[in-house]
């Protein structure tokens, strides 16, 4: 029973590794399904058998991407070590799979965000995903007494936008390498030292030293 | 004596013109200086007597782009107020510019930024004058006691990795209007209560709360 799995998943595999080898000889993601099946020695009817559509492949290509930063997040949810640590980690593992993954082929990555841009609906899952991952420990942190006064919606929002550079490969590439791991640190010190809601709102007057 | 001069900056005027025109139309800008002629009704030597290259347009255009960002960034470095607030002002004002220039015409803000990409040098310019006036801002508050035990320079780099949303037009887009003022204030008193040098390294336990 489990042979016809084996055939199709070795299908898709071969199918995914040729879909890289076409985006990384060409630079582009502008491939049909018929060049995919003559790259791969393969009719086109049986490329579908393995791929529905492109956007399938795109899909199983997407999981792949994500496969290992996923793995990584769901981890360290349930690591017992200070949340700050936490956070910090939850930035700093993905930012290093990242960059080793853009080192090795800058242009095959390029292609990657490309490819994403076309399919938003699969990306935006996994964006979903992190963001759901990030709430768990910031909920945690808030328990702890960090973020003040301020709703936890509000504090994924603003910790994604003051960790861009870190956690989107866009704005990395652009900063061309200038997100490093003693950035990040500081950049997380200073999201629990000094994010609150503006003391008027909470009644207090003095900043949270809890932690 | 001054009507050559008036001649050219007409000429150049109405030549950056033709250009955003063609650029709306087509939503690109890969047009040729003959599609400019031609656009604009004059012969190619002409357009040749106001730039002389495509090049010398795209700084033209560069040079409108920012002008009014620079303008802000001059007056305020002047003005006298907390430096808390200085800085806040330093990315809301211009904030402000770009997000009416972008819900005006989105599609000619985008093509803005292809055309900065394909003329990074002249870019380049812009984004370090604007880096000098943030770090003049940011000396100040170092006066005050804040970002105790970080370098300046360093100082520069973190802000601008903490605010991409707000500063960088490609993020600000990416991101798809989720940057406001409030965001802005918040993340700015978080740069202000929580950037500073890990204790360790300045020899201090407690968390400055200058200001």
């Amino acid at each position: 029973m489990s042979r016809p799995q084996t055939d199709i998943e070795a299908g898709r595999e071969k199918l995914v590794e040729t879909a890289e080898q076409i985006i990384r000889e060409r630079g582009a993601i502008t491939f049909t399904i018929a060049d995919l099946a003559a790259e791969a020695g393969m009719s086109q009817s049986n490329v579908y058998r393995f791929f529905a559509s492109k956007d399938a492949l795109a899909e199983e290509m997407a999981g792949r991407w994500f496969a290992d930063k996923t793995a990584i997040m769901e981890k360290l949810v349930e690591e017992d070590i200070p949340v700050r640590e936490k956070l910090y980690a939850f930035f700093a593992r993905r930012l290093a799979v990242m960059q080793q993954r853009f080192d090795e082929n800058p242009e095959l990555f390029a292609a990657y965000m490309e490819l994403g841009d076309l399919h938003f609906e699969v990306i935006r899952g996994y964006v979903d995903l992190a963001d759901h991952y990030m709430a768990i420990i910031l909920a945690e942190a808030m328990e702890e007494g960090y973020f003040r006064g301020l709703e936890l919606d509000m504090v994924v929002s603003l910790v994604n936008m003051m960790v861009q550079p870190f956690c989107n490969p866009r704005v990395m590439m652009m900063l061309n390498r200038a997100a490093d791991e003693e950035k990040l640190r500081l950049i997380i010190d200073a999201i629990f030292d000094g994010l609150h809601a503006p003391s008027g709102q909470t009644g207090e007057t003095e900043l949270h030293l809890a932690g």
